[in-house]
């Protein structure tokens, strides 16, 4: 197995991309193409002293910026980490590609140079996430916050196969994010496209609502990139909110500091639960590759895992399974 | 002052309201009307054994439930408690209406009744929330599932008189809830929306992330129903996981669980300050006539802080100082 990494692409790139190819090389005997500016890259593997032919660079000198125009700079920086990291994808040279860079970027050179799987018309970005009674996707998270009805149909059928593939579940529950349960709610886009997954043979089992996300009613949430990208960042949010919070309050009493301190081990197991690294990365889904993006903020052990999973998501064929689903329906 | 209250709306009606409507009573001293079943509504008032020509009841025979199509009860069910207490409304013989019932239901026989204020195209529905720094608004969280962006604009208008005046901000910091900060970012909608508000009076600061929101980076988030309605479910819910998930997790150990009860004062305080009953529910803003919108869930002290947002809703002006902020746009 051959992943590449885009190395430059984290808040603390590339530190954090290189430790994390250290452990999945170590701890899964992959081979890790890291892509990214050579002397940066190659200080950074001499600091941990690595020395092995399982992990190797890939010269990218240029570099996209978190913030940076995903379009234009995809077009422009041609020797930029993404870019040739998913050249090297195209090339047939890796079997997987996994950034913690600029989501737009590695979703725009994505769909430009591997181009979508046959009857996709967009790609979408999943997200595996805890609810109350295990685990769940949500797509899409922002790769196209304008979709057409026939989008989240599609985007049902990618998800159906990757929690069938990935996460095991022989038949996962669909649910449409609407604003009330009832078939007529919402707006046209959401009646349209409740319209369309009632008609197929996904397990649908209708509208769920925004309190319906995290008690597990569905293990997979179909909404349109914009809402999930708001769910995302807002999820993230209330959790670090909540602790704050609850840490200002705590402050206030001696006998409610010494409590906390002898509950932290079930506050960091939650946190755990709750923290999105242990789930390796969201899957790209929709173009003729394998691609995960990671969080900005990802550790080491967040690209470890995303690396993991680009190995499932080969091993499992988890795009000939969707090709094969959307050619049966 | 004398508030209306819809007592056969919340989830334990009429016994949570005529609770609600006795603290008012004898707390803040308003008179009110309670508009429901008579017979029932009266047994309710006897089990408090309470005497008072501060409560009266207006004889309401029909009930909408909480998931009646909205459009169809109101024109239907004119005996309601919504419809009835509307009415008393639009007649001068209240100052406010409050409503633990279907929301639907509510914004649909104000608008029809009471009738939109001069200049407001569209009704939105605010709900005051905690953030790290203090408290903020949102709008709208489900009225309008597909404005238009100069609907947003007047919510902005709308929520910066009801910051001012109920809140007390003298200048609220306006954001429009985006999936990028950048102007260029989100869907035409967005755009259109960033622009008409960069060109008002208002303190807009700009395009806002899903993770400003409990940050407390504006004092006014806008947003579309359809996207404010989803935030609001999922945020009670990822409270309620993360509280559930602690317990499981605390469950497992002796010394997390004897933590945990020392703490226990914390979490309490925490949950208070979450709890958005604490703020009065939501007032329906745009409408001609003071509206607050409660949770269905309610307990007596969020209608009672409901029945007192009405009364200040009155005392303030609040619709008097939308239509001036209006008029000098």
């Amino acid at each position: 197995m051959k992943i590449v990494v885009d190395a430059m692409g984290s808040d603390c790139a590339p530190a954090v991309e290189v430790e994390g190819a250290i452990m999945a090389a170590e701890e899964l005997g992959y081979d890790i193409l890291l892509a990214g500016d050579d002397s940066v890259i190659s200080a950074e593997l001499k600091k941990h002293g690595y020395q092995s032919n399982k992990i190797s660079i890939i010269h990218a000198p240029e570099r996209i910026a978190m913030h940076d125009p995903a379009a234009l700079s995809v077009r422009r920086k041609r020797q930029s980490s993404i870019v040739v990291g998913i050249e090297l994808l195209k090339r047939g040279e890796a079997d997987g590609f996994v950034s913690a860079g600029n989501t737009g970027a590695v979703v725009c050179a994505t769909t430009l140079s591997l181009r979508l799987l046959p009857g996709i018309e967009k790609p979408g970005i999943a997200v595996v996430y805890p609810t109350l009674t295990g685990t769940a996707i949500i797509i899409d998270v922002g790769a196209n916050i304008n979709p057409k009805p026939m989008h989240l149909f599609q985007y049902g059928i990618m998800a159906d196969a990757y929690s069938k593939y990935i996460l095991h579940k022989p038949n996962p529950v669909i649910g449409l994010l609407n604003v009330g349960q009832e078939e007529t709610k919402g707006t046209d886009f959401a009646k349209e496209a409740h319209a369309l997954l009632s008609e197929s043979k996904l397990n649908f089992i209708g509208n769920i609502e925004g309190r319906d996300i995290y008690a597990g009613a569905a293990d997979i949430v179909l909404c349109d990139g914009f809402v999930g990208n708001v769910i995302l960042k807002i999820s993230e949010s209330v959790i670090d909110t909540i602790v704050k919070l609850l840490k200002q309050e705590i402050k206030t009493s001696i006998v409610a500091t010494l409590g906390a301190a002898m509950a932290s081990n079930a506050f960091n197991e939650l946190k755990k639960k709750m923290d999105y690294s242990e789930y390796g990365g969201a899957p790209l889904l929709g173009v003729d590759g394998r691609c995960i993006i990671s969080h900005g903020s990802s550790n080491p052990k967040a690209i470890k895992n995303a690396i993991k999973v680009a190995g499932e998501f080969k091993n499992q064929e988890v795009n000939k399974h969707i090709v094969e689903e959307l050619e049966n329906y």
